[in-house]
């Protein structure tokens, strides 16, 4: 299958200047605040966004290099299928983060809960709706058993 | 900022032919079936995922050509601003559902609530952990009055 070439549409602003003491997910990261700066060549596309209280944002792990097929993942100890977890270092390090949108100024967007280490290459902005993107469901795997170690665990 | 070059994992195998009659949600494709395929040099980091009643596919829309910056989508009649809406007309026409994970066999996924083309190149897959991945939110901005339109509404 031939490759796949995509194009930052922007970069992210965050506290967290290097991948490590990282909330590991956005979940866990409530009072994070940063931004996100949009390329100006597309700020007609953030038109109607300011109406969503959370973005969904793709983005390229841009500090990892090389992946593993198995990884030990921050909330475990034993080697877990790279895709059985949310690990950077997998083959296509690909970053998704839930987060709240508190203003946009022209091709600025204020967030918070962020878990993204600065300068990460933003690949993508999703508006987040429940319907689509909340399933029910209590079959977690392995992590069912270490969830609650969620907020406590920092990359 | 620089180009990223990603390789797909894999190929989705659909009953959709074509992008046309496809339901426009995951969550609105309660019983469609479909397959998986995994490119057997990665097959090892599946371990572990079966566990997991749902997971996150992330994908090239690989048939859409170009994108525009504000967009109609198939919930509305207005235009508005790509970002703010899940059309595939995207500057990185990347995709996202979250599906029933039925069975494993070897390096082919089976699952439900497929809402995804036949021959869909496949990027990632992640488990979906409804800690991570649910917020309760009722801010949709221009989809409030419209959501209601999902489970009839198809491509």
């Amino acid at each position: 299958m031939s490759a796949i070439t995509y194009k930052p549409i922007g970069v992210v602003h965050s506290p967290f200047k290097e991948p490590k003491n990282v909330p590991i997910q956005a979940a866990a990261s409530k009072d994070t605040k940063g931004t996100i700066e949009v390329n100006p060549e597309y700020v007609e596309g953030l038109k109607d966004l300011e109406g969503f209280s959370h973005i969904i944002l793709l983005y390229h792990f841009s500090s990892v290099t090389g992946y593993s097929l198995t990884v030990k993942p921050f909330l475990d100890d034993k080697l877990r299928g790279v895709f059985a977890t949310r690990s950077p270092s997998r083959p296509n390090p690909i970053g998704i983060s839930i987060v709240r949108l508190t203003k946009i100024e022209n091709n600025i967007l204020h967030i918070q809960n962020l878990d993204i280490v600065d300068g990460t290459p933003l690949l993508d902005i999703k508006p987040y709706v429940p319907k689509f993107d909340c399933r029910r469901t209590t079959e977690i795997g392995w992590l069912k058993s270490k969830i609650s170690k969620l907020a406590k665990t920092k990359s």
